[in-house]
């Protein structure tokens, strides 16, 4: 068998491309929570507040929804990250794979705009996200138990 | 001397297994974390709670416990991910690695059971997946300096 | 074209070392806290509260600040974890890559003290982290794309 972590095995160069997507995704959420701390006056530490015009730290509710929703890609990115580069090595169709890279990656990024807009579906979008991450989950212990 | 990184290396088909069952570990934290905010009506965005028949937003101490659980997983699971699959390059020995591997794994779970359960065992359990990590992580640095 | 995670290519190796430095640099966070817990009287668990000598679980602000610290790593180090480890597969010059990986890896650790002491220059070591993860994701995604 070649070696499946190649340059010349589509499912790989897929995982790296959508893994890639969603570092720039989550790395976004930083300057996202730097821009509601400005515009709501809102610091963390004394330093900040000082340093922006702020009297004190405060705490604000957009500041904190943006908070929770980077935290849930804390919670749900990194296990992508390890379990689509296992995954890889279960030799799956290029077809399934690209569809699970996809569909994770789609879903986290509803995930956050239906988190910033406060939408009932929120939830919706964080299963589907949770489910593309079981399917290769279970697909990599199946194969190396 | 033979890619290290390859189904045929005992070491790393090991890595991979358990690194998928802390995948599925983690994992399981939300839909838990959703179960304690679903009987305990206390939700952390208002869209939630109005959706789930709660007037307003509630922090639960069973709520926030299990969310520190979860919170540990994500500060030491994903170094063990990188570490372990850099530890397999330093070839160690099949027996140490598995140990390190099954202790880590091991710790983790008993972590989040401790943890729920109040019990004052909970910081040993979590020094000894510190210790595994910390081992691979030695290893790691000592080989590639 | 020869293998690029390979032991043979020194910006591999030079992504593990730099990769596991910081995995030890995140690890120490926990302990950290803990002194910080142990010596403030201030912790988050009833029995951990009990157990040390104290009546109750209290929130510090010098328990925060570390945790804050702590937190911030959780945000950016993964990212460095699989951007580093595909960005070798770039195959980008030694030079670069190396200056890349020491950039990051100093800046993280520069943020912590500076986070720790309480300096306005915190948001620019975390700037500079950033840039490096964004210089090697925009090099991934246009490489795979």
């Amino acid at each position: 068998m070649s070696n499946l972590w190649s340059l010349d095995n589509p499912v790989f160069t897929d995982f790296a491309f959508y893994a890639a997507v969603l570092a720039a995704k989550v790395l976004i959420m930083a300057p996202l929570t730097g821009h509601y701390r400005m515009t709501r006056k809102a610091f963390a530490n004394p330093e900040d507040a000082k340093n922006f015009g702020a009297k004190d730290p405060k705490v604000n509710e957009d500041v904190e929804r943006v908070r929770r929703a980077h935290q849930n890609d804390l919670e749900n990115i990194p296990i992508f990250w390890i379990i689509g580069l296992l995954y890889t090595l279960t030799n799956p169709s290029h077809t399934i794979a690209r569809m699970a890279f996809r569909v994770f990656t789609f879903s986290r990024i509803a995930h956050t705009i239906l988190y910033l807009s406060g939408s009932v579906l929120r939830p919706m979008s964080f299963l589907v996200g949770v489910s593309a991450n079981a399917f290769m989950i279970f697909n990599v212990i199946y194969n190396f138990i």
